[in-house]
């Protein structure tokens, strides 16, 4: 018996509070690129969407709440996608939403939170820099600051992909999932857990920002001085206790690759699969890439989160 | 009263006979593309599924067709994606199949239908020789010959993405949909104009192929001598008469665009939407560049109906 944070009945019910347009994403096997890899290669595509990732189904969740104890107002610190997400989601119910970030996001994430009429505010400095400066917003203007992954409706609606996963009833065995601050690692993984149990659910995070992966693997936090990766949507210092508590019940393992397995998974969605995805939404692949032994054979699904790629940096990766 | 050969029961029915990988599609608003070309633009998205195109509703139904008839083999001429969709299908319910192609086709429509298991033969000339070498092949072998458009399962196929469009009672006005030989505009346009008869059903086609539309424009059957466009997908010459008919009923308009519109099409569903379509899925866009007026304010739906594109190709048209 799992004793997460989570809640089967309740991730079922929060479906009801996120628009459609984030729900049922298509899931496919993508023959061209299993051969490629050695395996049966099935996607589960987040980024057909008004946000082009995964997010809007936590805000969804989080904008109905806010709204529903009659708050008027949000912020939260973003690599660029919750911000977008929580900025479509705030917009069509009336919140006044604060985005933070850094100056070093991708400038078409930065471009479409303000397209969205949040307000953004830019810091120097990383994620964690961003965080920091939300909460100072959140306490000064008396506003509620959503928190991604600690929040349990972004790890709710997370959860909502697992369900789609595990009701798709397709004979996968393997879901491999991006880490980051993990609201989507613990989501799936706390729902496929439950309801497919046989299925193993593989994190993977980037070397250049393994604090979760790290924190997994001593089973205790713990948090690094820098990060260096392009997959800024993943790319976290100081992982939430409560969290990596539920990472630890769900997930099989989580793994570490390099930058160079991210750029080759990003060129093989492209070639093979005919998509554009952000550094982070090549993880998977890139898992497979790393340790082709490890999946030989299998039927995984790799969930590709993202879209919100500066196309100027993307060329630069993908064509070298 | 429409009086084509489409019927909405049947279309209705027809849903059953298809895998659900090809159905319920992304329907989502781009406001990034919107804003660029001065309306709200709604992306149907008929790419994410094995085959990267819509044609895998039609050939679920005429693969369905053929085996209930106990036939075991088919032939179809293809440009490429028909005959991966019937390779897909056909595959799975042991038809043999074989596909007729252009040599000039894009390698990669040609190595996935290979890859699929169908046997491919490929011909000199155009579209059109395919056609009628598929014609001999299937006298000669006494094998059941597939033609996309004149074949109702193909039609009726494609209009269950108008169901969808219908169904989804979202607020567009206008549908613009790519047109070859007629199969997605007369689906997609007989439902539309059958349950949401206020949208404006446009159909589009390239200068450069522009046999249908003149064809309807002079409501007769007006073949060209040949074809010089990039968008492959849609590039017939002899419009056939019964198809014809039916589109003379349900399109609102049918409009010709140029090369240069197509490309540009391409390369803002890159930039604004991240999305890889091959030249005949731009179209729609490739409308509005050419007649922004006509379009301003309006809010339209766009069927990016394939993604099959080489990507050489890709890259030389869409950097220029």
């Amino acid at each position: 018996m799992l004793t997460t944070r989570l809640d089967l009945a309740r991730i079922r019910a929060a479906r009801r509070d996120v628009d459609p347009v984030f729900l049922d994403t298509p899931l496919y096997e993508c023959d061209a690129l299993g051969r490629r890899l050695g395996c049966t290669v099935s996607i589960k595509l987040e980024t057909a969407n008004p946000v082009r990732s995964f997010k809007g189904r936590g805000t969804e969740l989080v904008a109905t709440l806010l709204t529903g104890q009659g708050r008027t107002a949000a912020v939260c610190a973003s690599a660029g996608n919750l911000g977008q997400a929580l900025g479509w989601s705030g917009h069509r119910r009336g919140l006044d939403v604060t985005v933070v970030a850094t100056r070093g996001a991708p400038a078409v994430k930065l471009e479409r939170i303000r397209a969205l009429g949040a307000e953004l505010e830019l810091v120097d400095g990383d994620f964690e820099m961003a965080r920091e400066r939300a909460v100072s917003i959140a306490r000064q203007r008396d506003v509620r600051l959503v928190e991604d992954s600690l929040d349990i409706e972004t790890c709710e609606g997370a959860a909502t992909i697992g369900l789609e996963l595990a009701d798709a009833g397709s004979s996968f065995d393997t879901v491999l999932v991006a880490l980051g601050g993990g609201a989507m690692a613990t989501g799936v993984g706390y729902v496929l857990k439950t309801l497919s149990p046989a299925v193993e659910v593989i994190c993977v995070q980037p070397l250049g920002a393994p604090a979760m992966t790290r924190s997994w693997h001593e089973r205790r936090v713990v948090t690094t001085a820098s990060t260096d990766t392009i997959a800024d949507g993943v790319a976290g210092r100081y992982p939430i206790p409560a969290v990596l508590d539920d990472l630890l019940q769900v997930a099989d393992d989580a793994v570490l690759v390099g930058e160079a397995s991210i750029v080759a998974g990003m060129r093989m969605l492209l070639e093979h699969a005919g998509l554009v995805v952000e550094p982070s939404a090549a993880l998977g692949v890139a898992a497979v890439l790393e340790d082709p032994d490890r999946f030989a054979g299998r039927h995984l699904v790799t969930i590709i989160c993202g879209s919100n790629v500066d196309l100027a940096a993307y060329h630069r990766w993908v064509r070298t």
